[in-house]
């Protein structure tokens, strides 16, 4: 498998692959044409510096993704942060250790730009999530609040 | 209290802010003159677009700070979400509702930008805390997970 960063012209693919889930097909309008909000999000995240999506490829087919944001602050003496947001992997790919080595390329990137900390949040629900964040050296250390603004549970 | 971005002339007494409590004190360096990285890491903080520090003032001194970070995302249709870090009140104001306007004004700048999400991440020991963002709505559906690229425990 390879792993390059997004590019506008994978979009549609992207779509396809988060509407391939029980939940992600409600919340995702997998169409065609694509609905605009999609390109529109994706501008914003190529404008905003140090957000990136990853992509893993296999036989030229999108089969995996997730989103790196490196995230400047102030504490910890300026340390900055690396957040993992929207972690999928294709369905029928699954227990071939693609989200694995995603993470772990994430994982590269994010001290390459030296950060001090990897994050992200996962549902409670999702036992099999957890132990495989552990296994990657995550600990559950804190709670993951969510405060939705559109009556939608995360 | 007003509340306002913060701006490069405030990293000194935000860094006092950073300091001026028991896990702060062991992690922060409140020398003076001020260590480079902390100006550094604001200077790259006012390059990411979405990204801010938001202050409490009161008689023209800081007594309360978070960092606010709008990232935008493909999944949920291209929905953006806020997400706060480095949530701190001034020692002598606690109790004195810093935090909680400080997290309002920090919701309605979220909604404003058109976030569908607010998160955050709060240790599991601080159970204080946890109250304090339900009362405001928050709900602690995930597990906050870290991986510390330092040695340093979050």
């Amino acid at each position: 498998m390879d792993i390059r960063k997004a590019k506008q012209e994978d979009v549609r693919e992207i779509v396809r692959l988060l509407a391939d889930d029980e939940l992600g097909s409600k919340r995702e309008r997998n169409e065609d044409p694509l609905p605009e909000t999609y390109l529109e999000a994706f501008k914003q995240i190529e404008a905003q510096r140090g957000n990136d999506i990853l992509l893993g490829i296999e036989d030229k087919e999108i089969i995996g993704c997730l989103q790196l944001t490196i995230i400047p602050g102030l504490s910890r003496q300026g340390m900055k942060r690396a957040q993992i947001e929207g972690v999928r992997v294709k369905q029928n790919v699954r227990g071939k250790k693609v989200g694995e080595a995603l993470l772990k390329e994430a994982i590269a990137h994010a001290k390459l730009e030296g950060c001090g900390l990897v994050q992200l949040t996962t549902d409670k629900q999702r036992i099999d999530a957890h132990r495989f964040y552990e296994r990657l050296g995550f600990l559950a250390s804190h709670e993951g609040m969510k405060l939705s603004l559109e009556g939608i549970k995360e």
